[in-house]
């Protein structure tokens, strides 16, 4: 169960309105690497793991503040679009080509739908869902799907901090980028501790008497690119610490030539009936 | 520019038809984690790397590689459905529950579009979409991302290979989760190897010093579970070495209550004009 | 079965040319509560009304009146693009400012997959899509559900009102705001039906022996702002006549802690097999 | 900023698996009337509420409950996966009919990509998505909104109360009945306390003196069903009481043949330059 | 503008209810090449037709006619589902696996979200969606994607012609293949027209002086297999009568290496700025 | 097995960047008609193909060729986006309107996800997905959807030809265009040799016997427009040669009213139960 209070984590205050700006804060509201993702991904985390203690509380703390910073992101957006150009008589824009400019640049619809607010969309008004989240029960692949989010995450954010010059909106991504790191650094070492619990070794391990060891630690030449083979994934032990890292440069296919079987006559597929 | 050979990398042959697996098969096709994933993931963050050489080469190769992956288990899904049920009557639904049972579990649309074949799409018949690429042009975030890819597709082979005893689907199985461990050293072999080659520092140095550093390294204890104070997240050094852990155990919001300014009368947001 | 005549409902003559309005106006086309999710929602509504009778012949009334809604906004559309920058030099838009505004402020599919023309997506070029209908059966439910609709509608149809200065798309929107009234009317109308006619009893009544009556009409106060008890949902008869209204103001939860089941080791999830 | 407690609003225990119910009650998590739409819609309309006061607060107050619903509803999920059939061979399916059904009707996904789980979509598995959200910032039409959610939802919930006999499963649906019949009758208070406070003017007056009056209160006769001019909606005051309804019995269009212009010749339409 | 009457064009009675037929039928319903494609195709191809007289005339006859399909597959579906089970117990499908086939086989969205009908979705729940339309303007591209969609349609509807044994129901699957073949031909025949009208320049001649000639009707030989020679394809006129074919047996690429350019600094792109 | 070579097909080298023709240029990239479309439905389709020999060689020899089809427009696309504006302060956007306009016009995804390259999505930024490829097993139904796949692809690149005076762009596109005039060339060669080969019959013959054959040739006149009988499809022979063209000038309903049948009561729809 869940408590809000109404006070933001941290001041999402702009020194002025700049609705093209708002548009594209959108990407770190409802975008594949936004924070209703983070926000989903770790709450379906949470809610689906499967041991009571350190692991889920802190997925749940670490969830719990996202929410916050969704609501951070809202309200930054909702007052970079006070004042926005809402009414646009065509003589006005004919006269006044910034104010062509900056409504050619702004998202319709967080006027039209949101009436001048964010929406949970990124920034090309496409809107979140849920297949963007990934939450397999199994901490450790999770932990590096969560890693992986933090530094989209932080990369879109540095990208978006160089595109304004406003101080209050840079205060807030500040803040952000700090929590990314944080978070990174958290997932990062949630991996180092599973492992120390031995929990790491479910996935890592279990299947690793199946699978054809010859085939495990080899980089197929597949492209006409030369240098492929001078990297630190062509040679020496791999980071896993169970093979020794090589390179097919001449590879060969495996396998027959692969066809589909003939067709069912139900089904109509053109099939092996007649001449070729 | 590509080219092909009409054998497939390794054999995708089963023992016998299984039309449920090929719909469970279908995530493996086209699904978040999928292999339409990670060669689209790998063909843009190839097309897009800015630097010719090693990188460049190690991605399309891996690239390429995957793109016959598609084609591999896009075989064994029509090989799986060699006749299965087309023609079906409700009588002899009713006589043989087997069938019937079968018919329910089967993905319509692999009969009716596919006339009998794998489809772009995952186990509960969603379409593979291009925004489950991450391909940032940022090396070290995007080796991150194909780390994350492969733990969950992995993961998925592995969930798979417990769904069937067919041995020849089992053995395609073991080639791919064999490939899906190499692509995973490799990816953190590439991490290293950016690190070794001062490559790391764009992303993870140049913004450092604007964040707050008081809110690198914290954890926020917004969830009442005790127990999150006790990994390794909560205390010492950060895996990146630049900060201390520390936990916030009593949390207070840094910010004033959020609030959206007042609306545009434009707009017809219900706004601060009346008694509350 | 459908009949239609080339003539529209009402006009559709814009005074001039406007792009960038065209992009604007796709919301009333193809937006979530735009004119084909009226369109399906209520054909769909009458496809699978249960009565004959006056509830099917009045929905599919308005049914049929939307259809050529749709016809009208898309004429309009074309007729906003008529003339619109169709090629452009870098240089003309080095030199002309406000065509170049023009041009980043225009829906580049609505020519280059139209060929100028509207779409059946919204004003971010968002396809139309199904799950935005809402055709449950039950008639009390949609008709609330076609109540709801409208009133989005015309709120974005008389932010759209403000947007332009063209009168002949003001004398558009003003007969668009006119059918929105009357079909919000109707439905509202219809909700009053249902009620004399003893069909609202099947929602609202049948389960209502089963619900936890303590739990039927309490605000719970989890967020912390004070002023959520002074308002008509806090005390008082409820609207429906069944409950009295109160507030838990110190709310507790009434479960145990939840916590996903040990996992199934076929599915490597992490689990309660190791230390923590 | 939000608060969360490790503990249930309510207990989420069923009495025993049942894998079938455990892909239906995915519609409650993520479908389009699902807890996570009325979460998120909640949220972005008290993030982007424009007064502060008692309509927020309200707002908020029931957004953090609904938080807490996906909680609930996800843990039932996973409990309702405890045992679920992961390994299953040919062999088996053919020798158990039931559980080859019980096969054919379970979610894949929850198991392939959740572990076990729930995840963010409906029960078709298709992902939860941010178009669902009617935020519009005008609090009468987006209480209209929420009255139509909350129907559309307890009308699923009970639906789903008859598909199953665990007395677990239905304690937490009468649990969620009682909640949704609340809150249902709090928006519908909602709306007469923006009446009271003269808020409900903004989007019902403001353009009513633009509307063309003589077809704001007409029912279009448009299809032949004779039944249509008996109802409450075609005959009397509308319930709005600015007009009096009237039926259109031989509607007549009101505008001019709709034609696209001519073609750009650079866009290659066809056009009007030869014989027709 | 658009009319209505309440019969059928053609009669939807099944012989019995059949549940998992009803799922399978959404295909045509809402699928990419259902009856709801191509009436949103055909009426945005008639509303953006920019010539009056016979061919927008033809588009409106033929889209006017698809609304009906939709009506009739629908109302098709809604009398499959009748007495459909919905109350199941898990006693009850342990005892009757046909019963428990049923349930799994179904569309649970039919029943949770329909009440029994049908839904804008296609045979695995996907939503219709608005990016399956194409209606260019150009009537010539336009008609082949219409003979495109009709033969899709015709062979999903003959495969699901095999899927039956109910009367009633091939009585309306042989109605609608005899309109797809209709339909088939008067997009051919329109093709014709275009041709004899001087109209089908527009599209194919007008860019052909810039085409590179020499690339305009050879095969790149870029797959090993060694029959592709020897097809109509490859040698003779084109069907254009514009060209002769051919076949480049060792292609080699014409342009230099792609590479992307160097990187903008602020948006952290990893760049040519380290050793490699 | 796929392999690769760094060069690309074509030259990609723009004269200077574009950033709002880079916006643009996704159409061709991850649009309905674009390159990542014919990729993957060619791919499927020769997958899927039930024969080896001639067809399935050629299916994959263009299949392969488009792969580096996609790799030479997403180079083209960074390339054009080279220098664009990243860095942009209010104020210089308030000092060069022409600045200004660019921010406005360019996909802001392309920065802030891709770094400056081309995205898997379209010109309005919606990501390519599964559902646009139609790849049936039956190769006469899909060589047609070929022929209207590249028709629609010609088109559009025809249109973005006129959209740009940059002669790198322009030269690309050339080639683009000579191609898809010797695939869509290809299809119809590919259409005769499938008739023969006798192979065209599965599709157009075999169900033939049971349609019911007077309504296979007729236009039903639903339409007022006056024109379409004297069109080709109204008249004379079909072009398969077996119907001659008639019209039903005054179309009557063939079946009776369409009435979803009576509710389960479970379900909670409104049905014939009380006054109407």
């Amino acid at each position: 169960m869940f408590f809000h209070t109404g006070k933001l984590q941290f001041e999402a205050k702009p020194e002025r309105p700049d609705p093209v700006y708002a548009r594209r804060l959108q990407e770190l509201v409802g975008g594949a690497a936004g924070e209703i993702t983070v926000t989903m991904q770790y709450l379906f985390q949470g809610f689906n793991c499967r041991m009571p203690g350190k692991y889920k509380d802190m997925i749940m703390d670490i969830a719990t503040e996202e929410i916050g910073h969704v609501e951070m992101l809202a309200t930054m957006v909702a007052r970079l679009l006070e004042g926005a150009p809402a009414q646009v008589t065509a003589e006005a824009v004919g006269e006044d080509p910034v104010l062509a400019a900056v409504i050619g640049g702004m998202d319709p619809q967080q006027a039209i739908i949101g009436g001048g607010a964010a929406l949970p969309a990124d920034s090309n008004g496409y809107p979140w869902n849920g297949r963007y989240v990934m939450a397999s029960g199994n901490l450790l692949a999770d932990f590096y799907a969560n890693v992986a989010a933090e530094a989209q995450s932080r990369l879109q954010t540095a990208r978006l901090y160089g595109m304004t010059d406003d101080a209050g909106v840079k205060a807030m991504l500040q803040f952000n980028l700090a929590r990314d790191t944080a978070h990174q650094n958290q997932w990062l070492a949630g991996i180092e501790q599973l492992r120390e619990d031995g929990l790491a070794d479910t996935v890592e391990d279990s299947l690793h008497e199946v699978e054809v060891t010859e085939h495990a630690a080899t980089l197929w030449h597949l492209s006409d690119g030369t240098e492929s083979q001078n990297g630190r994934w062509a040679a020496g032990p791999t980071p896993d610490g169970r093979h020794e890292f090589g390179v097919i440069t001449q590879p060969q296919p495996l396998g027959e030539p692969g066809l589909a079987p003939p067709p069912d006559p139900l089904l109509f597929a053109t099939g092996p009936t007649a001449a070729q």
